[in-house]
């Protein structure tokens, strides 16, 4: 429980599932699972208790720049505590190989990078260079689920059970 | 042919093959096949003769979230009807394993996954909970081609011909 | 070197690595090799000398069609760049199987296939139809990373080295 050991000495906890809204349905997995590969759905910052982590809105706007790279930090969280609840082990996550980072932008912010940084440097704190290391995009999206300012998809790799 | 059965048994047809705009040129396969995987290019919302489906718009504007649910829908069978041409029987689809679901979204429409809920719910129906089961985004974009309010993108397991 | 051949036949230089702007950091690499699979970040439109391509901006704004397709195969470029550093041959890039083509559109350009067309047409001049034939999306942002009007990611299949 590698992983597990060095959440707890940075002092990081995973949240809970995430408390859809109501009048809201996703019928999909968070985490889909086939073969070595776990395909990871769109996830958004989640507070500890699931809820949606505030502020809301567009980075550039209502949220900015460094409340957008805490975002992606909990994001990085909330999709550790989906593939944890699905793999039951985060040591079975060997590498990772694809973060796709979307970024809810308000006109003229072209800094998407810097956000999904939040994302990026929490993984590599966790796995390290090696297994850490991703091919990644961050883009500004016209919007993005419940108005949240940043989502990311992933795809990795996971040894057998 | 188990899928074409359900299609059947639900009354619905698939498009022919996407009717090209005037001036337009596409240097692209629907669907690009490799190993065990097709990856399926980004699709739109067809009629059954291949044109295509009004409205055209951004969804909360032009399109309402109702409209863009139904072209969701319309977009799966789009997909479908390429991957039957590609792979002669749609049984070989033996997982879903990825959908990337785009929205041209009017300013302040967030409600992206309840329209890309309409692709899922279709797959859901015709291939059940387990081989239909997929990670999913549902995010908004600032354009999508020929003004379509919706688009699609997914990655499949096939099994051999 | 089949390709490098093909290249300088065609009169073209692969672009040295990107110069970042100041004050940008990107903690990850240009393309991620997993197994047989190399998954390439999203790369934009480079000069020679590495620098970001001119013009940035908006496609339909600051950016003209015509110039955006001459950014997208600039791009290529620079993807190709990366996967040769890799790499080491870019014969050993076997097959192109995605191309996720993300172009920053003005209000009102919805020709973004039109400019992802820069980026296939040089893919394919140089792999041809087999090994070349890609899945592809291409679709408008609201933002993309120092305002460049396209950037692409995508996968290819390698042989060992």
């Amino acid at each position: 429980m590698r992983i597990e050991q060095r959440l707890a000495e940075l002092g990081l906890e995973l949240p809970e599932p995430m408390k859809l809204p109501p009048g809201v349905s996703l019928p999909f997995p968070w985490v889909r699972v086939y073969g070595d590969r776990a395909y990871v759905s769109g996830h958004g910052p989640l507070e500890a208790d699931g809820s949606l982590a505030q502020p809301l809105g567009k980075v550039g706007a209502e949220v900015s720049e460094e409340q957008a790279y805490a975002a992606a930090g909990k994001t990085a969280l909330a999709v550790l505590a989906s593939l944890r609840r699905e793999l039951d082990d985060l040591d079975r996550v060997v590498a990772w190989v694809r973060v796709f980072g979307m970024v809810g932008t308000a006109p003229g912010f072209t800094r998407t990078p810097a956000v999904v940084n939040g994302f990026s440097d929490l993984i590599l704190r966790l796995w390290g260079d090696g297994a850490g290391r991703h091919a990644r995009s961050a883009v500004g999206q016209a919007a993005l689920p419940f108005d949240i300012p940043v989502e990311v998809e992933a795809e990795v790799v996971i040894s057998a059970a």
